[in-house]
């Protein structure tokens, strides 16, 4: 019987999304999964739970800054907070839907280089002149990337993406689904990983 | 040298809070480390960052049930969500300042006697004939609790700590702060245990 893969929602804005992006693989593949990224936009969920990001809220704000720091040498990956921060990552979405779309075998790399250039090399990751220069390294045209960031269909499959999250109880990113169970933060992969073990 | 201990700022009614309790003292004697049991309240810290508990929360209220269900299950601790939740704390915490203040023996049972009464078996903490039964196990007089209850040099001190939590940058609890350094929550254990090996 196949299994189901891991799902992860996740916005390209969210800190702990890009850290969890350097450690789901090595554990999906300890257990013969797959993995299905689903790129959305945090927005939407924000304004259902009535938060906001974390560096926006006293106290948390100093606090995360901190345990993103800290965080990242706990995994054993660079970090550097950007400025500005968060941007508008609806663009580089929308380029990781046409990918997914065409079936493309770049979506992966794609993923992991707009996370390295926004948490990594502090690029901004909102302007379309950086999304051409990343493309470039895939040897993706900069004409390609236009035509898929203006796409109708490529911006509802992406709209349908946030709808989708919130349908599976989205509260914050990253968040994962697997076998229906859901698991929110980069701090609950012990759990989820106990999960693929044993169903516990 | 002495090494000084860690820090656990906590409210009664914080289900996270309850969840630590279970396994900070394993982690502390492990690495030679005491623990210094800071009762507060969790209200000014949710009026500081604007936040309110998460079981009140769209979204998240559904997604935290579950996480708190499963986070016992990884742990290997009992927990039923009760009701009333969240329920005040100020007299059971009133009580373990006093016990501190007399520099008792008891005061860490009374941590475990009180969360148990209300994570594990259901028991209303906010109600004096609740605290006087659990006194009564501890061969505490009902009589001495009320007067702890009505102590103002007591209530100065929680109020004291709370003040102190603030200082100290709680944005969520459980909160732990080692050798200055701060962690928010259960699921930052394994961070916090890695700074005590190697203050990385």
């Amino acid at each position: 019987m196949p299994v189901s893969p891991i799902t992860l929602f996740f916005d390209f804005s969210s800190p702990y999304s890009y850290l969890a992006s350097t450690q789901i693989e090595e554990i999906a593949a300890r257990h013969d999964r797959g993995i299905e990224w689903v790129p959305m936009l945090l927005g939407p969920v924000f304004a259902a739970t009535g938060s906001r990001p974390l560096v926006q809220q006293p106290l948390k704000a100093e606090y995360s800054l901190r345990d993103l720091q800290r965080s990242a040498r706990y995994f054993g990956v660079p970090y550097h907070h950007p400025q500005p921060f968060p941007v508008a990552t609806h663009q580089a979405a929308r380029v990781l839907v046409a990918l997914q779309r065409a079936r493309s075998p770049l979506d992966v790399e794609w993923i992991h280089k707009v996370f390295e250039a926004y948490f990594v090399q502090g690029q901004d990751i909102s302007a379309m002149p950086t999304l051409h220069m990343l493309g470039q390294q895939l040897r993706l045209d900069a004409t390609q990337i236009d035509a898929w960031c203006a796409d109708a269909a490529v911006k509802d499959q992406l709209r349908a993406n946030v709808e989708r999250a919130l349908r599976a109880g989205m509260c914050g990113a990253p968040f994962f689904v697997v076998d229906d169970e859901p698991f929110w933060g980069v701090d609950r992969l012990p759990q989820l990983e106990r999960w693929l073990q044993a169903r516990f």
